[in-house]
Parts: structure tokens; C-alpha cells; sequence
């Protein structure tokens, strides 16, 4: 179902943000008070306006209000952040969508009311530290607090080579395996028994944290 | 296991991949030329020097070469990420962590001995982009080209309250259920097909991309 | 009663209010980041601090929820006066004052818990426009929407060298004469109808807001 | 009577200087050498100009000298507040009102012929350090350096819903009580002895000030 | 006789005075606020001192108002200069001479109280000026409206090796030659008729304006 | 006799020469590369050029060689004014005249060809030191190093309402008395002996410079 | 042969080039983004183009791709010259030659693919220090590690007036000489023994650097 | 001959050609005001000094006068450059080197007397010229107007694997081989005309700039 969007502030989030939304064929409207940069993205935006988000009066003649989500995708200048988010806010936009570059400034967007908030730098950095602490894992999913959904690519050579049933992985590990991704990127969804792994075939895993995490550190040997 | 990390630029991204790091008892060395960022954390960090990045005698007497993993973290300044990057390459560091602002900074990386390089703000756009589109799709692994898991939040009324067999889940989706969170944090593990679910739940599935964009589709009507 | 004062912020206006609460005997720390401000204020508050109103450790250091008031004066830098704001408030600060900048930057500060918020520019361009348009108001109080308190110095000639019964004061006027000052600084309080005005004094009344002007623009004339 | 007002400097109180005169119907002229400022008071002002306080051929233009005030509301730069005041004050200007932003550039303008000095931020301190001190004193008037008119809020319950010969008001507290706003806004001017006083209702007194005081601190026991 | 100077600014016209005094055994106070200018005239100063011509309470300690004459020689910061000279006033110091920048400035100098007031690049120009128009006019002094003395070099063969008296200097040109100058630099004061000219001697001559210039205008034909 | 003249640089004391000139009837180009300022002086100028001193082609087009005399009175940026000055010479200007703001910056443009070099600063710092030391000296000129001509106000009693001869002048102070200048403006050239002075006269005279300090000395008793 | 060289960047390096390959009849093509340097080499360019070498579309458009020599000539801005680089590398330029700054510089350019990579200040450093050391030499070529050309100036007397054989040249000091230029410019190609020399004539000598360095050393005691 | 060198300003040109200097074991004294910048020199040179070039008591120190050779090798602020310049004149240095930035800088350090002047930049902008347009001819000296020695390249295989009088090197060519170096590094001096010649020898030839340009064309065809 196709949604409208006004993006303000084209930095490389907003920027990113509004060539996805574009691509998937969403209404997205692009606004920034640079000329140049608004015109790098009028090949890609529905429509886009060279305006400050802190002038009222051209929010307001943008209809700020109408669409069904705004998004304050403002840099580095925490103080225009702000007092663009309230403007926003005050002019009745139904979901607005702001980025903090601080917890201070986390804190004070959803006490103005941004309805969700995001920290680029921050939540990257968490995600990298996980990636590089347990590279086997190549993505995660944590479904509760004590189960999560995990890929792990195979690199234990004691595992090569074997059926699922012959490593008698379920009653090993204790965690269910949904799909295996052969190197040739053929895939099997809910593999059975006899099913064969290879180096760097790609398990596709359901089951409790620190069964997950054991499996991990066993391949990862 | 334990592994050694050297983080240069204590910035909002090499900060929180600190703090995330050694909150899992890595060994990290923080190293910024801001000595008021250092003391930071200091409380934090396994170790921490006030250094330039650019300076090779600094970067020789921490032994820049004996880390698992040295991460640049290095903010807005292109030119010092650069000239940083290849001094560490140059000293013989076994994996280096790059941090890009832009698609050619990126490239510039790549080429001079980079292993890995992140964008934080363009991969949140993209993120974030995909979350407003299908906000109750909570999370998605691409497992290959053309299927991916996904978990997924039950809305639609249409859904509630009926056992998998009851809405014919399988033949009717084209879909796996691997797991049904229900509200109370209580879930299932390859659930049974007399499992209901009802408005709220979670349910995480596998499939065909299409299938899953199908199912979310009608799910949100 | 004795009162705890915490001033952050001690220019003009910041300062100001520091020397007279502190010439009032009251219990006042002064705040700022700028060591030379600190030292101008050492002589008149109880206390002095030098630290940064962004900075969570240097605030909880001072016990800035113990303070009766936090007055929050921050100049022209509504960046930090915002970020401070919610700070003070976070740590649970009873009343906070905020001076602001501008109307939106009032609307934050009352938005992420400011319990006052002060405009010394704007308040003080209206009393001036006031002050201009009726110069013989010297002063006056809103009492409700439509009554007022005023001091009104006589410059009629023709309202001269008479008593209030002469002039018919009460009835002519529809105004309470509470009290005259003559120009030898000699007061009246309720006067006497025998009381005998002279060019120069200057008279409070009470009455309708239509007939307090109507009195100002007749003796005006 | 209408007066002509000519404001050079239009930041926060020369603004608000402006839009009070222009709102009580005064010709007022708005002059400041920002052309964005200006447009910003074009619907409010009766006319405008773009023109730099400093050039004496601008002022000229202007006619400057014709107007009955001339107020000069420089904001930051004292240099120029002061060199434009010499130069209005040398072209004629009848009466000149002068923003000060320190008691050396008050002197300044004083001696170089400033009709009227104002100092927003100090005089809101002062005004702030009172209100703070004295909450239930909601407004006051100096009317000589012993008496004084008050308005005070009524938060003792020992006061509360007795009539003012009840409370023997006139002898115990030696003020006259001038008029009683109820919270309904009702209003009785000169009350009777037998009014009826309640918690939150308002008082007007006029007395000594060491009597108001007296009052001030028994009611906010 | 020795009088006391007190030099406020050590800039290229401040020290220039400052040097000039101190070779004259004068008691020279040298001020500056940059303390590399102060070591600089150390060497030629009574005293020196770093100070900052707008902090009262150093004015105060070197005890500004006991000097025969202060000299605020402040460079190019207007405002500095304005605030020190008022600030030296209220001081009570004696004579007070202060640099202008602009004919403005001057005025709010001469209205604040400055005694006597100087323009070094405005004076120069009009030097110059007159120098390049008539250069063989060395120096002149306007005697009156109507008289001026001048130094005149002999440029014209007509007039060379010949006596004042076969000249007929005195009515031809209505001059009174006071001194000649011969290039050895012999002097003949008040010559008499005999005494001869040749190219290149220095006539001193008294008379009328526009005797001065007709004989300069013949001379240097 | 006209000449013609460009000025390289219109601040203040290009600009006062500019004038000077200009009011004498003058031939005069300036040339600034500020726009502003050479449009405030297009009303004084023959002509007006905005263009850059260090552009040859400009100078070139201008025909700079052509000027009877070519001042560079660039302001405070010592580089331009070497650079233009070098350029001027080579372009074949006739006569150059710099500004210099230090020793050796004139030490320089001496070295590079300027003909004529000068420093209002330092000069009137010279200038003001010896008119604070003597001021009763009004002017004078240097004739020889050891004679000089002075204006000298008469400010000792006991020299007031006397005739030269009752003085005996030319004995007992060694200076021949050029002319009197009485407080009507009323002037005597070469005054005879019965000439009676009063106080506030103003004698002109002779002689050698010791003898003139002399003088100078009793009459300030 | 006549080859095709663009130019980015027209500093004193990129200009100097141009104007020498111009001069040499080739097709050049200079840009700059500031468009007055553009200017100033329109007369000398064969094309010129105002352009961003950081703007891909922009090279792009000029068919940077296309051009025999590509040369970055970008002045003090690394970051520039990096990014510009790989740009042009990417674009499939076929010969890139860049300017460093420094020898990480040098070092991140060649990794990112420049073909030939120029020091202007380091070179000339050392070329200058073997002028000061052996001013004699007017030039020289290394052959090899051990063999070199040199041009060398007679100046030592006991040499002068004196044939070839007379000296015994190649066996007292093992060196050819291929040329002798007298002081006239004439010159003698391969000479014979019995070409006599003279004091300030030029000899073209070839053999080891020791030798060399050994007559050299002889010639200029 | 061990000679004594003093380099004012370390840059890269600065540095380099101290470090040239230091390791063919001159004396050298390296200065410069940035304190780092003498640290990272400390090393090399013989002496460093932290001194400012404009300093004259500085210089004086240093005894400047006494060095064989002084070096202004100040980067990019051309008016410092002058200044030490004339200051370093003005003390009595014996040879005087500077480094110019553009034309008319060098004209201005000739004038006040550098004895030797260089420019970097442009210098190497035409040595890099001529080596894009003849790339087979690695060095070349220019002997007089006409001849020159060159260092070809042997690139076109008709010349390949042939012996000088094959060639007929000589008649052909009208040019002397004094060296042939083949691709071993082995040299030949004045090599026999049977010596064979092959791809990528490199010979070095003397003869008319036409002929040595018309074999490279040959050659390179």
C-alpha cells in the first residue's frame, strides 16, 4: 500500500532513507534548505522542497500534516533537530519519525513527542562489535529474551561432510534447523534428517541464546 | 575466546562498538587525540591512549600490528580516516575495520587495504526506510536472492483467534511457521498446526519473498 | 524563609537575578562554564561552581535536586539551555525556571518540564511600548480582564490646585482614588474628598480598565 | 492619540516593541539592516526599511528627526548601538530610547544623549529574584520608598473563609484591603468588612512595606 | 619640567608617543592588554603594565586619575575605545586624549568627555595631500586665515644666484623672508638684501596665502 | 598647475588624500577593489575604478604609468602593499608614494622603488608627544638641526601687557619675533619693538633651539 | 606525436604545466573549480572547463576517460586530491599522474592506482642542496649507481690556460669529457687533446661518481 | 668542504633540503616557529632553533650574518617570506637563498637582494611536461642554446639487437654515444661501434636538441 513521506534534511540518512522509499514506489516528499542538495535528489523524490524546517509558514504551505509520516532526518545541528521536531509536532503531523545524535537529545525528541527515534552512529556501532565477536554468525534475530533465530555459516571441519542426523544435531545442540544455504546458493527449507553439510554452507538455526551461542563457539574452534 | 581490539576515534560509532565490546569482556584499546573523549571512557576500555591516527611513531609504540582487530572510527574528517587507514595497513594490521561517509570514501578504503567498511547513516536509512513500509514486519534475514525469514506481527482480525490448520497457514501462504510469540513472551518452537494465534502475536516464517510480501500485504489490510 | 538558589548561567540576566536574591540573604550557588564569569560572582553568591549545564556527573556532583530552585539562564546558546533543561529535570530537580530565546524555544522548555519559563526581551519590549504610549502611566496591574490598578502622575492643568470633591472625582471619572503622592514624596493613603491635587502628584487608582484610559487621555491632553 | 514610533533594530525587543505599538494602532516605522527581519514585520509595522543604523544618508532619508520617539533596539553590537545614537541624537531626534546591554554602555549612552535607557535582561532579573522570593506576591508597586501597593494570593488556611472584620484585617495587619478578585475573576473593589475571603482569592493592599511583608510571610507560613 | 603620561594601547601610534615621551625623560605608564606588546616597550617605559583598558578595577589600582595626561591610543576596536575613555572619565583623570578612527567616533569621544581628540590617518592625508600638490613647499604653518609661514625650496634658474634686493623680493612677491637656508646648511637668519639664492636653498617666508602660493606656483614653473 | 593622481586603496587616508585633492581642483582616480568604497567616493573623484592592486591587467587597462603620481595607501595587509608596489614600478609609474604600517615594511618599498614613503601612525605619534610636552607650542619647523622656527602662546603673566623693548625680546631670549598674533586674529608681521603683548597672544619666532626651549619653558612657569 | 592531456587543478604546479605543454603544441584541456584561475589560462588552454573533480558526472561529461595523460594537479587539499583520484581511475582514465603533499599522500595515491606520482617540494629540496653543496656542478645525470654525467665549472686556476693532454685529464682523473663550452657559448663536441681550457669554461665529464667527486672537490679548492 | 647552512621555515621544501644537507654531513641549523616542526628535525640537524623569522633580536641571536649560506624556505605566507628577507639582508647573510611563489614575489626578493631564488611549483610543472610529451627521454642537460646531452630509452625494435655500425649510428643520427646502458645495469663509456644495442638499453647521446629530437620521435614512433 503505497504511504506518503516527507523527509527533512537530505544527509546521507535522510538521503539513503528517501532513495529506498523512492525505489519502492512510495509518495515521498524530499525538503532540505540546501539547493544543491535538493536538486541531487529530485531525480528520485516525488517531489521536493528547498525549505528550512524550522519556517513555520513553509511547513505549513507544504501541508506538513497530511502525510503519514515525517521524518526529521536533520545532521548534525541538534538545536534545528529539535525546534523542527516541536514545529512539526505542533502542526499536527500524525508520525514522526526523528534522528538523535545523542541520548540527551534521544531523550528530549520523545519528550517534545517524536513518536519513533533513531541513533544511526550508535546502534551501528552495536552491530559491528556483534559481528566481529562472533563472524560465524552472519545475522541474528532475537525472537525473546532467551530465544533467538540465527545464520551461522559452517567452518568447523569436524561438522563437513556429515547428515544432520549423523551429527544428530537437534539432540547435540538442542536448536532446530529451519534451512540450509548450500554455496551454490540453493537453499532447503526445513531440511531433512539426511541432509548433508558442507564448509561454508550457511544453517539457518531457531533456539535459546546460549544453545546458539555454544553451537557458535564449537564451530568457530 | 577473547580477542584484542584498537579502536581509533572514540566518536559516537567507536564509542558505542567500545562500550559494546567491552561489555562482552573483549580486549579493547581506545585511542583518540581528544584527551577529554579518552576519559570518557576510560571507565569503559581495556586500555586507552590519546594519539593521532596520522602520527606512525604513536601507532607503532601501542603495536598497532599485535591486534585481532583495528577498528578506524574516525568521524567527519575523510582525509584523516584515509591517511590512517593506510599507516595502520602499512604497519601490518591483520584486519582493519573502516568506518566510510560516502560512497567514494568507501571506494578510497577498499582499495588501499580495508577488510571491512561500514556505513552507519546510509544502512540505517535503508533500515528504517523498510521498517515505515512494513511496520509489522519486525525483523528480516535474506537468506538468499529469493526467500528470506521474517517475523511478523499478527493485525488483522481476519487471522485472530484460529489455529494454523484453521486458516490452512501452509497451502494457503506458501509459508513456514517456525515459531508463534505469543503477548505474554511465552513462545513455540515449530509450532503444532492446532496452535492459535491471535492479534499481537509474532509469528516468525520462512519462505519465498514474494510470499512473505503477500502474507504481510493481506496481514495489514 | 530562607530559599536554595542554583543559577546555571550567569550573564546578564543570570547575574542579575544571582546579586539581588543574594543581597535578599538567600542561600544562591552560581553556575557557569566560564571561570572568569565565576569570579566576577564570587563576591555575592554563597556559593560559586564552574561546570557545564550539559555535563550529567558535574550537576549530580552538585546535588542540583536538593536546590529549592534551578534557574536555568542560559544565553543565547538554546542548544545547551534546552539540553540542560532536561538534564535538571531528569535528575529531579523540584521547581525549574528557563529563560528562552524564542517562542518555539519556549514551547520545547515548557514541552520537557520547565515549571517557569521568563522572556526578558520580549516582556520588556512590551512594558516599553506601554510605557511609551501612556507616558503618565507610571505604572499599573491588571487586576482581572477588565480592571485595573494605576499610578497616573497629573499633568492637566485643568485637574490642578483642586480637592477630589471639586473635580467630582469618583462620579466624573468612575475611579477609586486609593492614594496620592505629592511631589515631596508625602503619601495619602485613601485619601480625604478635601484632598487637594497639584500638577506633579501622581494618583492610584482602581476602577474599569475603559475608564482608567479614558482619565489618562483626558489629563494627557 | 497616535504617536510615530521609528525602531531601528528589529531583533527580540525591538520586535516586541513593535508589534505591541503597531497592535495599539501607533505609526511605527521598523528599520534594520536585515532584509529576512524586516519582511518578517512588514504585515505588522506601518512602514519599513532596510537600512544600516550607521549611515547617516539612510537615517536623513528617513526623516528620521520628524518622529516623536526614536528607539534604538541594537541588539549584541554595542559599537553600533552607541554610533548610531550619536548620529540620530545629531540629526535632531526629539526624544531617543536607548537598549543597553551594560551599565558602562548605560553611561555611554547617557552622556551621548539617550532620553530613556532600558536594560531588559538585568531589570528581568531583578523582577525574576522577586517573584521567586515571594511567590504569593503576584505584583507590586513601589509607590514611595516606604509604601507600597501589593497583590497577594491567599494560601494560609487560618485566613481562609473568615470576612475581613472577622480577620480584623485593617488592625492586625495595618493595610487597607483595596479590592478582592475571587477565583471566579469576580472582582469587589473598596470591599465591605464583611467579604468573605477564601483560599486562592486575590487581595490588593496598599500599606507600609514592611507590613506587606509581614502579611506576605504569616499567609505563606 | 617632567609631567606624567598614562598610554592605554601600545600599538603603532602608542608606541610611537611612548617612545617619543620616554626619549623626552618623561614618567611613562605603558598599557596594553597583549603581553608581548608590553615586553616590547619595557626597555623604554617608566612603567608598564598589562591591563585591559575596560576593567575598572585595574584603571583604579594603577591609580589613572593621578596622571598629568592619559592617552588612549586603542587600535581599530571602536567599542574598546569608547568604553576605556568613559571609564577613565569617571575616574576623574585630568587630560584625556583619545585616537578616532572615523569623524563619528570622534564625536561620541569628544561628547563622552575626551579632551583632545586625534585622527592619524585623516591628518596624514591632508598632509600628503598638500605635499605632493606643492613640493616645494616644505612645511607650513597657517599663521591665520589669511597668513601662513612657509618653507619654500628654489627650483626656478630665473630666481637662482641672485640677491634678495636684485630680486626685489619683497615687493614683487609681498613676502618676508625671514631665513635662508643654503644646501650646505648654512643658515642666515632674517638675511639681509644682499644675501644671494641659489637652486636648491630653503627660503622661510611670511605673508598673505596667496602671496605664498603665487611665488610657489612662479617658482615652480 | 594640474597633475594627475591615482590612489590605490580608499581607506582612511587614501580616502582624506583622495579629498584633499580632489577639493584642490585635482585630477584624481581612485581605485579600491571594495565596491562600497568606491562608490562613497565617486561624488569627490575625477574617476573611479574598482579593481585589485596586485592585478596587472588591471593596472595595465588603467594605464597606471600615465599618473604624475601613484599612492599605494593600502590598509593594514602589508603583502598587498609590497606586491602592488612592485607591480606599479614595473608598469613605469613615475612618482610612487607608500603607505608603510611598520620600519620594516617602509624598509621594503624603499628596496622595490617607492619614491616617497609614509607612516601616519608612527608620525603622529611623534607629533602628539611633542605637542603634550610643550603645549604651548603650537607648531613648529625644524629649519637646521639646530634652528627652528615656533608658534608659541603666551601664557605667563609676567610677560603680559609688555612691549618687546620692555621685554628686551631679542637680547634676553636670543629669538627674533616674525610675527604676533593677537586673540582678535588681528596679525603683525615683523612687529616693532613698541608692539605691547597681552596673554593668549601667539608669538612667531626664530632661533635657535635651545633658545626656544627656553623661552618656551619660562612662559609655562 | 600530439597527445591529449587533461589537467585538474590550475595552482602554481598545474599551471606551470599547462603553459609549458601549450607552448609545445599539445591538446590540452584545464580545470579548476574557481573560476577565475580558469580564466587566466583560456589564452594558453586548448579547452578549459569550470568543474569539481570530485563531481563524477562532471568528468564524465568532459570524457576524462578519453584523454592520453590525465593530471591531478590538486594543491594542499589531500582529501581532494584522493577522492579525485580514484574518480579518474574508476572512469578509466589511462595514464594518471597526481601531485603529493607528503609520502603517505604518495603512498594512498599509488595504492588507489596514479601511475606516476610527483613531489615538486621534496624534489626540489634535494636538488637545491646539491646545488648549494657543489655549486660547480651546474648539472648532472646518474647513469647508474656508480656512473653519472656531470656539467662542471673550472674554476680553479692551477686548471686554467691549459690543454687536455697538458692536464693528462683522463688519467689523472679517470673521466672522459665529451664537451668543453667556452665562456662564448662555443662549443666543442667530443674534444680533442689538445683543446685548452680556461678559467669559468664548462666541461661535460662522464665516469664513476668518485671521480666526480674527486675533481670537482680538486677544481674547487 | 664542510659549509655551514641556516634553513628559516621547515616545510617540504625546508625539510627536505635539510635532511639532504644533514646526511651529506653539512652543518646545519634548522629553524622555524612551529614548535613541533623543530622537534621533528631535532634529529637531522646539526642545530635547531625555535625562532621566528621576523624576529630581528632572534636572528641577531643566531648569529644569522655568520652562515655560508642562509635559506628562506617559508611556505605559503609570501609577506613573512619578505620580511626575514630584508631582515636577513639587513643583518649582513652572506648568500641568501628564497623560495618564491609566484613571479612577482621573485621579482620582489630579487629587488631587496636574494641572491638565488626558487620555485618549486613551477619548476617541476615543466620538468613534468616534457617528461609526459618524451617519455623515452629519462634526463637530458642543456648545454648551450642548441646542444644538449640526453638519456634515451630504446623503445622501437628496428634499432633492437643491432651494433652501433650497423646502425650507422653516428651518420645517421648525426649524434655521439658516450654510454650505452643495458637493462643489467652494466654500463658501457664511450662504447666501440660494434656494441649491440636492444630493447630498453638506454643510451646516452650528445649532439643538436633537433637531432637528439628527431631520434627520440624515430625512436618512439
Amino acid at each position: 500500500m503505497k504511504q506518503t513521506f516527507a523527509i527533512i534534511g537530505l544527509g546521507r540518512f535522510g538521503g539513503s532513507l528517501l532513495k529506498k522509499l523512492a525505489s519502492a514506489h512510495q509518495d515521498v516528499l524530499g525538503i532540505d534548505c540546501d539547493e544543491e542538495l535538493v536538486e541531487d535528489y529530485m531525480a528520485f523524490a516525488t517531489h521536493t522542497a528547498i525549505a528550512d524546517g524550522q519556517d513555520e509558514d513553509a511547513l505549513r504551505a507544504l501541508d506538513i500534516a497530511s502525510f503519514d509520516h515525517v521524518i526529521i532526518a536533520i545532521g548534525h545541528n541538534i538545536q534545528a533537530s529539535i525546534l523542527t521536531t516541536i514545529l512539526v509536532k505542533d502542526l499536527g503531523a500524525k508520525h514522526i519519525v526523528a534522528k538523535a545524535e545523542t541520548t540527551t537529545h534521544a531523550k528530549v525528541l520523545a519528550r517534545i513527542g517524536a513518536d519513533m527515534i533513531v541513533h544511526p552512529e550508535a546502534e551501528m556501532g552495536r552491530r559491528v562489535a556483534h559481528q566481529l565477536m562472533t563472524p560465524n554468525i552472519l545475522n541474528y534475530i532475537d525472537l525473546t529474551k532467551d530465544y533467538s533465530l540465527a545464520e551461522i555459516r559452517i567452518t568447523n571441519t569436524a561438522l563437513a561432510n556429515k547428515s544432520l542426523s549423523a551429527i544428530d544435531f537437534r539432540n547435540k545442540y538442542r536448536l532446530n534447523v529451519i534451512a540450509v544455504r548450500h554455496s551454490s546458493d540453493n537453499i532447503k527449507i526445513t531440511p531433512q534428517p539426511d541432509e548433508v553439510i558442507h564448509l561454508d554452507d550457511v544453517l539457518s538455526v531457531i533456539g535459546k541464546n546460549r544453545d546458539v551461542d555454544a553451537f557458535d563457539a564449537e564451530n568457530s574452534d
